[in-house]
């Protein structure tokens, strides 16, 4: 089950034991890939194009050409519509609510077999027990092993990739039909086993994987589903559906999906998660009633609350004192799932021993829950038999369980009598519920299947506002109302204010309140439940950041923090507060050699182009991977054979000029007509398309060019593989040239590229990014945050009047906005910063990895000469 | 009162009889403006420390200084607290709320007091009728008045004003007190008429109003109250309050203010919204409780329809009808309405006329539609004597009207009544009233008073889909389901859908669903209400703009169109097809000649800045105010005394030298010493700021230097302006210089002048836009469009490699969107276009009219050798 036989080449994914990591930069990947596949894409139409009006000629010339003509229109009609957004949003809509039917309708079936077999045994409570134990372990296990055969990249909820994925950068295994297979088929399999897991956050991920295949797949018609702004537009309508079939909640799931993916939400594309979201809603409804589960459309959980006095203004108090402690409890939660991660990280020896032995986590784990659940064990004092479903259910019923102390007049009628408990009361199930549920949902959504957190903090928060609903209606029996009608306090009313609360403060959003609203059916507590969901985010971002971002953290997927609330003293940070003014650069006119002296002392990712040294025009830049091309170009072997070829020839033809060719004429010849060659040592870029933008001449395919360099980890040491690339040794070439004998000797050789590396770089086939994102001295931090995360930009340079004086990354963006730069002998801090830091120092082992990826990261694209500041050591 | 004594200068705001219209480029005037806030603040504040830190020094003198400064901290600390983001939204929301129920409360008593004087005089007809027309006509008449005298800028909706203040242009006169007390009694009076006016769209206005005002306000405590983009978010909060507290529906006014006011929308920014509109609809609805009014807090419009089964499956066909044909209402009533504004703008006499009797026309339209709802005339067809309010409650009323056909059983309790009469059956009064309420709400918006068109389109829709509810219930009186259970058909359900259908059709937003369902406190219908809504949507976004954007056209307000549903054949178009290429720059070595050949034959807004005409490269950008200053400065008398002072002075020093003192020299002490001056010739720029960066010399206030050109329309041929400036005949200089004489013939003048021209520029002293915002030429039109919303650009130089090859500005990119450009010999075409020209081919007149504004924006900021091409004509 262990076996590593996946192809995790491409991305450079590092499996550990719950969350993977990442070790290349991401972006630089993913960039090739597009324009790969666009190159790809846009080769297929012209050739559909060209094919399809051959068809048409054809047809004209046969008999019955003008009815074959209007049947190609037709054709082309219905393909051009199949183009259409909307068509691709009813297909999106309609595949989505079938498959989250139809696993809704898997994983009820695994439940009532648990419970079949669990009600079977009866007899004997051991086997009972063993049943009800090795059913969900099995069933964990399988998912676990299942994902991680397939597709390691499918566990966990999604979401945070998806955020990465709507940043920009593009991970390509995270959209693939095995991802898909697994995702799907490891959580039916998760959610079947009973385990406190939810499906929102894998169900945002199955509608984008969706999104992304169906878009391959009408691509097969034409159309334009190669652009790559279009699909992540199409992608950010696909969380919504995924949300939104889910809890067959459309507009909480646009707005959902909006707070946890994006930064900058183009209204523009509003239409697109409304339209997906509703059909997708609508159609899971719809099954249902086909089904005759339902009557009709209705609400996923509706609730039967009065609608004439819903709420008492004096029972707002208690809803606040939900909200503020919901919001502790989400900041609790999210900093205990990130404990137990770095917890089992830490311990090198179990971590070690667990990875060998993958399903042994999720089995103990599995194993621990089950136990505490089950029903005649200590499972009574906190109604184990019920599932997350039938628990939701009973804690929103309108009927109070508790009205005079213990409920004796009460009857439990279905599930809810699983809450009472002859030693017990109501109010005891419930604490012992809410503690215990509250630590296995924050451990068993550690557990490598795929899984989402916001369902079981959906359910403890039902659970917390029903205990506060209760012991206000055992506190006031008749109600706080004062003016001669007894309006009773409805404690289902708490639990749902309870649930938006920490749900919301789990995710750091707000729209928790609107999925309520569409899950219930009732809107009649919306002011109640908007205040305990803004009181709760308002704690709960003070003190951590969403589950979705420490998530991030965790699985060093590429971020930038947001703003966040009131930090206004970031208005007045401009950019040349800190930037870094000591960039590294290339002029035009230098020589091979300065270039080669920039490759060798600096791992920039990209180098700023300017005019020359005293103008500091910036006109672009130009990656490493372009400029290591070119001086392999300028000294490969290929163009010193050309060399040798050209002076032969002027040998023969007893010319005077015996010398070097001229630069100029030399340059022109070489990239025309030589390509170069790679040796099988390491090199980090893929020199296919960068180098002949032109086709290359027949003559060329005599040399056996390597198209691709072989795969090699970026983070290897690539001063080592640039050497080794430059010193283009006779005996490594594999073909010989017929024209002329290689008969230069190494000395000869060496002279000849000292000569070589003097001569002017020539940037004519050169790929340069001639716009790179450019930033005045006097640009606000605010504004750059606003470019930066719109725009997906990795690092700007500060320009004035045309002059290059600095730049700024992400690193230099991210440090001013977590407030440890200092300005103008300001110390700027974010409010409550010092609280968080206690909250994570004990994680100094996540914050020094952390730092590592960033410094690496800064590495890799920025000059290093600044050193890392102290602030770096103090914002642990 | 027809009197202009109004201050309209600053904006050059032109009164028209309906709509005002702008004839200033606007952005100019609010930069600079926004500038001048900005020292102004940091002026402020600095003297605001300093004098804090001068209390602190003197305190620790006296005796308790311990106490004091502890005081002086609390102080300090309550300041700052004060700056908080959310203390400014509790009280925005606490304002905004009392100022929604103080003026609610008035409306109504305006109201009671109309039927009390119409019931008064029952006995006579005459009379009755009298009282019934001549009080609305006599507040109408008021209200315009009012406005009109007081603030002319607060007539109307307000969204389009804010919509374009949220793009980045700085109305300043909208957000003033003089407007803020305009509107709000301006609009109590109007809505107290009883007309079908609605309150939303002005109340996004107040809240703005509300946050600029209090804005100020608490700057004066100091903080970051000046802020150029923190005012924009707070702006954004308060669009969402305004809809929140007018309708106690803070998640729908967050929503709807972001799809009416945004093209980009900044998720960091959502829980402002969230915050602020929440907590004053709490107010709102609680100072309804502590009134008595309400038991508890409660919906506005609350109904009661049936939970456990709200609607059959088979019902969902009638609810998509509803939603497609209130998309072609909703599209007729924003057509009908911009007709009857041009119909009277184009009747030239009609216009004058009413142009001088400003209220006639208010007046007019008053008595118009009052005499048709003359409840026992033709009003008793349409329930004219219920209110906007009470037929709003009976239309969603959850009985059926029409149970067998004309309704016996059924008792009109109440206000239901109305829509009963004895000779017609209520499908007739519904339909009367439809069709009676619909022209009479589009010609009443147009009315000068501070007016919205939602609550009457609500209204509208909410009786199109009561009347489609009664058919249905007149169809099936036993409901559609076959399963054994008799469940009717819920008529009010189809009006709540009817309702949000409309009003989301007329104003291109979906979240009307999400306020319907908090106005109603029912969420049950949210499937056919997403599902009308969305068709409406679809429906009326290819026929028509949004009431708003049609506004905004009237108006002629800057703007931007938006990519519209599924256009993408965008994604193909590039920069440089839509691009102009020829683009008139300055180079840095240009002579100022050059620039006065520059200043002469273009009439652009700014100017590039480019190295040399041979490399081209961009080094910035430079306002064409500052060029003229540059060159009246070169070529002022002041200057030029000083050239004959220095003459004289040279020949007292019997020094050879008696030429042309040195360029470099002369231009150093020009820029420093000497300020121009202007005649009182027309000339369109202020000169203040911009050409002393520097204190004045003491020696310089001698000069009675003209600060301020006189205010002129900016569309004035401007070369004439300019060549006025630069001959500076010495008549009409105002002082003498006491130093020399000038005794320059004209001729000498002439001849020194030309000398002077063939000098080098000297941009020293010069602002230049170092950063101009630039475009490569392969940028897609869709990144384009992005970029110009987001940023709220004007225009956008396309560089290739650091060299300026074109020029981007908001004409080419309208044009471009709006499909009538040709791209690669394919004419792209927005789908439905042929259509919507069809649709405004009547209302040639504001097209033309918006064409000239274009060209004119165009012409002050574009070169002009690129003729406006046929595609102009064509989208007429």
């Amino acid at each position: 089950m262990a076996g590593d036989g996946t192809d995790q080449r491409a991305l450079q994914y590092e499996q550990t034991l719950m969350y993977g990591r990442y070790t290349q930069e991401l972006g630089v990947y993913a960039k090739e890939e597009a324009a790969r596949i666009r190159e790809e894409a846009a080769y297929r139409r012209l050739v559909t194009e060209r094919s399809r009006s051959l068809d048409l000629l054809e047809y004209d010339k046969s008999r019955c050409a003008k009815c074959r003509i209007c049947t190609v229109h037709c054709q082309k009609f219905l393909i051009s519509r199949v183009g259409e957004d909307w068509i691709f949003l009813i297909l999106l809509g309609l595949v989505m609510a079938l498959v989250s039917w139809v696993m809704d309708f898997c994983i009820a079936l695994c439940l009532q077999a648990q419970k079949w077999m669990y009600g079977g045994l009866d007899s004997n409570v051991v086997l009972q027990y063993l049943a009800w134990v090795t059913y969900p372990v099995v069933l964990i296990s399988f998912s676990a092993g299942f994902t991680h055969i397939v597709a390691p990249q499918a566990a966990g909820s999604g979401i945070p990739e998806m955020k990465t994925i709507l940043r920009g950068v593009v991970l390509k295994e995270y959209l693939t039909l095995k991802t898909f297979v697994a995702k799907v088929i490891g959580l039916t399999c998760a959610l079947g086993s009973g385990m406190p897991l939810g499906k929102e956050g894998p169900f945002v991920h199955i509608a984008s994987l969706c999104a992304a295949l169906l878009s391959k797949f009408m691509s097969l018609f034409g159309g334009i589903y190669e652009n790559e702004s279009r699909n992540i537009e199409m992608l950010a309508a696909a969380c919504a559906v995924g949300v939104g079939c889910c809890f067959a909640a459309p507009i909480g799931g646009v707005l959902f999906s909006i707070e946890v993916t994006s930064t900058f939400f183009a209204v523009r594309n509003y239409w697109r998660g409304f339209f997906a979201a509703t059909f997708s809603a609508f159609i899971f409804r719809v099954l249902a009633v086909w089904n005759r589960d339902e009557e009709t459309i209705t609400a996923l959980f509706k609730t039967r609350f009065r609608l004439d006095f819903p709420f008492d203004l004096q029972e707002l108090p208690a809803f606040a004192v939900i909200g503020i402690a919901s919001g502790f409890g989400g900041a609790l939660f999210v900093y205990l799932n990130r404990l137990i991660v770095q917890f089992i990280r830490k311990q090198k020896a179990i971590n070690k021993f667990l990875m060998k032995k993958r399903l042994l986590y999720p089995a103990l784990v599995t194993l621990l829950i089950s136990t505490l659940t089950f029903p005649p064990g200590f499972g009574q004092f906190m109604a184990g038999q019920l599932t997350q479903k039938e628990s939701l259910v009973t804690l929103l019923d309108n009927r109070t369980w508790a009205k005079q102390g213990i409920a004796e007049e009460f009857e439990y009628i279905g599930h809810a009598a699983a809450w009472k408990h002859p030693q017990a009361n109501v109010f005891i199930t419930l604490v012992i519920f809410i503690v215990m549920k509250f630590w296995m949902s924050a451990l068993a959504t550690t557990i490598p299947v795929p899984c989402g957190a916001f369902m079981p903090v959906f359910v403890i928060g039902a659970a917390f506002g029903r205990l506060v609903g209760e012991s206000m209606a055992a506190w006031f029996p008749e109600g706080i109302h004062s003016d001669g009608v007894v309006y009773s306090i409805v404690p289902g009313g708490y639990a749902v204010v309870g649930a938006a609360a920490l749900s919301g403060a789990v995710t750091h959003t707000v729209s928790t309140a609107v999925i309520v609203f569409e899950l219930t059916g009732q809107i009649s507590h919306i002011l109640p439940i908007m205040i305990a969901v803004i009181l709760a985010n308002a704690v709960a971002q003070s003190l951590q950041p969403s589950i979705y971002d420490s998530i991030i953290r965790i699985k060093k997927l590429p971020y930038l923090p947001e703003l966040g609330w009131g930090h206004h003293e970031k208005y007045n940070i401009r950019v040349e507060d800190i930037m870094v003014r000591d960039v590294r650069y290339i002029t035009l006119n230098c020589t091979y050699r300065d270039l080669h002296d920039v490759l060798l002392t600096e791992r920039l990712k990209t180098l700023a182009l300017v005019e020359s040294t005293e103008s500091m025009i910036l006109l672009g830049s130009i990656e490493r991977a372009q400029l290591q091309a070119l001086l392999s170009q300028q000294l490969g072997r290929p163009r010193r054979l050309e060399y040798l070829r050209q002076r032969a020839q002027n040998e023969r033809k007893h010319s005077s000029i015996v010398s070097t060719p001229s630069s100029e004429e030399g340059n022109h010849k070489a990239s025309h007509e030589v390509r170069f060659q790679i040796s099988t040592e390491e090199s980090s870029f893929s020199p296919t398309r960068s180098v002949s933008p032109k086709p290359l001449k027949p003559a060329l395919k005599r040399h056996s060019v390597v198209e691709r360099g072989t795969e090699i980890p970026s983070n290897q040491d690539s001063g080592i593989a640039l050497k080794s690339l430059f010193c283009a040794h006779p005996e490594a070439a594999a073909v010989e040239d017929p024209d002329v004998d290689d008969d230069m000797t190494m000395r000869e050789i060496a002279e000849w590229e000292e000569l070589q590396l003097d001569e002017q770089v020539n940037f004519n086939n050169c790929k340069i990014d001639p716009a790179p994102f450019q930033l005045v001295e006097r640009t606000s931090l605010h504004k750059t945050h606003t470019i930066f995360s719109l725009l997906g930009l990795d690092h700007a340079y500060v320009t004035s009047i045309g002059r290059l004086i600095g730049v700024v990354s992400l690193r230099e963006l991210r440090k001013a906005i977590e407030g440890s730069v200092t300005v103008k002998g300001v110390k700027v801090r974010p409010p409550l910063a010092s609280f968080r830091d206690s909250g994570t120092s004990s994680s100094d082992a996540e914050v020094t990895e952390l730092h590592k990826l960033w410094n690496r990261h800064t590495n890799l694209t920025l000059p290093q000469d600044h050193q890392p500041s102290d602030s770096d050591e103090k914002s642990q």
